[in-house]
């Protein structure tokens, strides 16, 4: 038994150039026309570079993307849940252009690409496709309504990982080193567990269940793009580190980061974390409730459900399902709706907001909520907050992505 | 998805005759000369009668026990790890005979077998193969060594599950009516529970990982022929319920047993247990540490281990291995030396001695080790025994099986 496969391919295609090629693309990139990327274009872009969207070679065709949206399947047959585009209203980027993608925000050159096809999309078709909504409150609906009028298809090279391995170090980790360091530690059987948050004790145990009968766990965290309010990178690290170090045995969990940005996309998103987690190396994604998604657009299984609706061995990961998580007094321990028997009087179950509020005030977390020094970490970072930046912290900072 | 196949076969094939043809079958027994078989063979004869061991049709020849002892593989190519065989001292019966087979215990007829080989096997070859040790205190060992000096091949006809129906009621399921049980709860992923002793609250962890991504727990009782100074079936039946009842959420625990004897082979009746359980129609058989093992004959993982070590397609069924589990006071719950980082010390663990001493003394067992409602149920029990029958009681009685 070794790894799972990355996705429809025998081998890992980072589309990320090293040394003397890397070095003339760059030159050659500085000379072509810019076309400045959304944050959800260049997490995709830095994806395409390290691996994680495997075997992707560039930004999707007008039948990828009509394939992927009706029967999430590539133009080839590949299974693709979720298209993976590139927009603009520049009309004048056509087929045959060579241009360089700059990121958005920092205007960093990220990408060259080859546009091989410029198309337009039905963009109502796509949302019901894949987010079963065009409602605007819905904010994956909401950036693909906010795309260009054009979407451009071809292949890339990847210039950068976009700052990502500067600013987070040695969380984050290439699909290639997770790889690495699983065949290190002897790791065949690996549970990814998808987190925005900080790892309270209902994270935990569904990270243990996987450990109970698993080689380990990755505890994979999205990095950057974050909503306003969330908690930061580098608190939810260490929070989690905290939680690692006190609380598991040694050698059955590595904390990790992807670049990747949230489409909220629920039970097809569920189907993306799986897809790009076969490419880290992970045989199993943990798949709680609601699992990607927001508001009341998804019904709580529906990301559990669509894993035995897909074809069979359209992925090697599979999903691990767990329900919702809690401490209960009857139990003794830690439970789910699937293990415990009794009622809500029973579970101690607090509110984001409430959870938040008790921090800010330099309460305690009940230890059936929240290990001490876990607490403790979120409470330093709470109490340096101003009154003002509290205001704006996240109501639902404190749920399971 | 559906329940896993019948090993071998795409359907049961239980050997016990039904109707007319049962009728028939007794009379013509009655006239046919008598071999009395131990408890091992008559249990297997249960099994055989009620489709535990499909696809086979009754004792294995000598190609098939030299093919099981030395590659788990029949003549015919079928997987199996521990040879299903009948002897006999009566140089009488030879190639040709029909026989009646009846219980040494009580007389009864269990069933008619048409002899087609008399053969003699190397019992020290069986035994080093099978149990790795040709020690007489190893209790398969002394089974196999105290055989009679020929094998008997042959297709049987079973005619009596032999009073286990009768004896334990609803809680003796064939391998027909759990998997008819687990279609109508609409069950797919099941795991095997398999013990010879009541639940605390090690083994009620255990289930509930199983629980937790799975659609359900058989738990699978070894009934008849205890060891002196086991706990009765009805005792165990009745603590495991009480357990169930309070702690476990309604439908996802159905509580059956086998009449199987234990051959103590570890590792390779590990895997007998998840072929078994295959007919059954669990999908994962639960494998602690040292699963059917005795005395320090075997690694206390060889029994996970073996699983990877057989080709692969042998088995539907697959074993979901566990480690060593405990209730540790710095986690504040239950945990495994997998999931827990601390010591010794942090965990509660008795002896099966200590809670035997504790129970027949009218003392509570600590919260952590057992539930209230299941340390009421063995305290009744062995407060209502003798002094002298306390003795007797088994020291292992409250380890795993």
């Amino acid at each position: 038994m070794t790894l799972v496969n990355p996705h429809g391919s025998s081998a890992l295609k980072p589309l990320l150039l090293q040394g003397d090629a890397l070095a003339s693309e760059r030159a050659r990139a500085a000379t072509l026309p810019r076309l400045q990327v959304s944050s959800r274009e260049a997490g995709d872009v830095i994806m395409l570079g390290i691996g994680g969207f495997t075997p992707l070679d560039g930004f999707m065709t007008h039948s990828d993307w009509q394939g992927v949206c009706d029967g999430m399947k590539m133009a080839n047959g590949l299974f693709w849940p979720i298209p993976v585009t590139l927009s603009t209203d520049d009309e004048s980027i056509k087929a045959g252009s060579n241009i360089a993608l700059a990121d958005g925000g920092t205007g960093e050159i990220l990408a060259t690409m080859k546009v091989s096809e410029q198309y337009v999309i039905d963009k109502a078709h796509e949302c019901m496709q894949v987010f079963k909504t065009t409602d605007l409150e819905h904010p994956g609906v909401k950036m693909v309504m906010a795309q260009g009028k054009y979407n451009l298809a071809g292949p890339i090279k990847v210039l950068s990982t976009g700052g990502f391995k500067e600013k987070y170090g040695a969380q984050f980790m290439t699909p290639a080193e997770t790889r690495a360091k699983f065949e290190q530690l002897g790791w065949k059987r690996i549970a990814a567990f998808q987190t925005r948050n900080p790892m309270h004790r209902s994270h935990e145990y569904l990270a243990k269940i996987a450990i109970e009968t698993m080689d380990g766990v990755l505890v994979h965290s999205l990095l950057g793009n974050l909503k306003p309010g969330d908690i930061p990178a580098e608190v939810r690290s260490e929070a989690i580190e905290v939680l690692v170090e006190n609380y598991f045995a040694p050698n059955t969990v590595i904390q990790a980061g992807y670049p990747l940005d949230m489409r909220y996309a629920g039970p097809r998103e569920a189907l993306l974390h799986a897809l790009f987690r076969q490419n880290y190396g992970c045989s199993h994604l943990i798949v709680g409730r609601d699992h990607a998604g927001v508001g009341d657009y998804y019904g709580p299984f529906d990301a559990q459900k669509i894993f035995d609706e897909i074809p069979k061995g359209s992925l090697e990961t599979v999903n691990m399902n767990i329900d919702w998580t809690f401490w209960c007094s009857k139990c003794g321990g830690m439970a789910s709706q699937r293990t415990c028997p009794h009622t809500k009087d029973d579970r101690i179950l607090l509110s984001g907001t409430k959870v938040r509020s008790m921090l800010s005030e330099g309460q305690d977390l009940p230890v059936e909520f929240s290990r001490p020094e876990v607490a403790a970490v979120l409470k330093k970072y709470y109490q340096g907050l101003t009154a003002e930046q509290n205001v704006k912290v996240e109501l639902k900072g404190h749920s399971a992505a």
